[in-house]
């Protein structure tokens, strides 16, 4: 229920971290782009294959010692239909390997048309009479600004088929205080948010207390951080912004409850580009990500304590 | 420049309307579904043809009298990959048939995730060396609740290419008001989204005076149409809402200038499912649409004089 598969999992593995694939083609070592445009051609088949094949290679290193991941989709847009082909074969094979797979969305539309993304991102669309997955994900990112209308069919997904979705609350990103920072009466919006979050996921509490509605809450504002993780108890947090965008372990520590639980601390391009840092020449890329997963994981636990 | 193109189109067919393109197969009526079964599979292919050989009647039959079209990202990415290849081709259709293309894909991420985006909706991919356009559209819709991490990348793209985007601001659905009505001090949040709106796109001024940043504001809300349409007098309003979600032509009216100008009403279902209050048995689909939308038309220019 909820959150719990993915908490199972970061408690066994103790490790309260994901991997964000957030690939560009520059982040996959020259062989292997070498490889697959002798294969499939100097074109964006050759592109989409090579990043396939990188991501594979990242899962294959990491499945026995990170809990989960999270494809960003924008980078598979971006290359078309031919990278969302791509990203559904990722989603798949991160769930054979075994991981709690989050697709980093962020959709947000009115209910019928949140309906239409909740089927392809979640669960089942009827199409010629019968259920197809498409996307299949465990659990999506979402983005609240139009109220409920557009969480309610993601989270009636959940809870029909056990899966659960974050809601963007406090961003990592510098200017995520444009709007969420403003004063609404004596709160802030990202706490209207946070508070909206809570209530929305209200009666969906798995067996660590976590509702099947969790939050983005960046870890480059420690201080707000550690403020919503008491006034949201009963939310389970994404955490960005660890490495690359400033976050430290000290920071993302106020992230987890008492008993080191509720939440997930992301990490992208450090993983995914950690064979850049070493003097090979990318041949040592499973090495050299699994190095910097295990860091990652040592770091936090200096702080957290998975009970 | 900005949404110069928009305007001019509007202008020539003096209709201020665009044709939302938000499939679900039911849609579809059942000789072109019996076609594409019999010629593509009883599967996710031959649901995905009979969608696009709708779509492109639907163009065919409005085309001369419609300046735009908006396909709803949504229902595309319910079909999985598959769904998005048609995207791709209900797109360059569209622009075939000399449409203003606005993808609704309500995306809204930190800057380098924006920048992705960007490249797959609005400009190019950099891809084995060549520059590929993949989605292609001329205008996106966006979520600002990330602030202007979320946006500039889109407005780089849309200077340097001469298209246009349009930000969440006050959307049509029930629940809009959960967060977007909260007293901000002496605003709302939707305000703080509108103002936000119009100083991101300073200086990107077209002929007619609006920014290449544009705002979605819901047809459901008259009476904040209208303090909008005063509080942002640069900034172009798709309204959402007409028709089936209870905007009416007097509603929508507010959203003009004095000119008749700097805005465009979104409708759906009421033209796509038009042949369905026939009595035919869907033969008449362009014909039907092509009436819904000249009523249509004609409704809002009983209160709106486009000059």
């Amino acid at each position: 229920m909820s959150f719990d598969k993915l908490q199972d999992q970061i408690r066994t593995m103790k490790n309260p971290t994901v991997l964000g694939l957030d690939p560009r083609i520059e982040y996959v070592p020259q062989h292997i782009q070498d490889e697959c445009y002798a294969e499939f051609g100097h074109n964006i088949q050759g592109t989409v294959e090579a990043i396939y094949r990188f991501n594979c290679g990242l899962m294959d290193a990491l499945c026995d010692i990170v809990p989960a991941v999270k494809p960003q989709a924008a980078y598979y847009e971006m290359l078309g239909w031919r990278g969302m082909e791509m990203m559904e074969r990722t989603i798949r094979y991160a769930k054979e390997k075994g991981y709690y797979v989050i697709a980093d969305i962020k959709r947000g539309d009115i209910g019928s048309t949140a309906q239409a993304y909740a089927e392809g991102w979640l669960g089942k669309t009827k199409v010629a009479g019968e259920d197809v997955e498409n996307f299949g994900a465990d659990c999506v990112t979402l983005n609240g600004y139009m109220g409920i209308d557009a969480i309610q069919p993601f989270l009636d997904v959940a809870k029909a088929e056990d899966k659960s979705l974050f809601i963007l609350v406090k961003t990592s990103n510098p200017s995520g205080g444009d709007l969420q920072d403003m004063v609404a009466g004596d709160r802030v919006v990202y706490q209207v948010m946070g508070d909206l979050t809570e209530r929305w996921g209200a009666g969906t509490e798995g067996k660590y207390g976590y509702q099947a509605t969790g939050a983005v809450v960046g870890a480059t504002y420690p201080a707000d951080m550690k403020e919503l993780r008491q006034r949201l108890p009963k939310t389970f947090f994404l955490v960005p912004g660890y490495g690359a965008q400033g976050g430290t372990a000290e920071d993302v520590q106020y992230a987890f409850d008492s008993y080191g639980r509720g939440a997930i601390v992301n990490a992208s391009r450090s993983l995914m580009c950690a064979w850049k840092k070493t003097d090979g020449d990318g041949r040592d890329f499973q090495e050299a990500s699994r190095k910097a997963a295990i860091a990652m994981r040592d770091d936090i636990c200096k702080y957290v304590t998975i009970l």
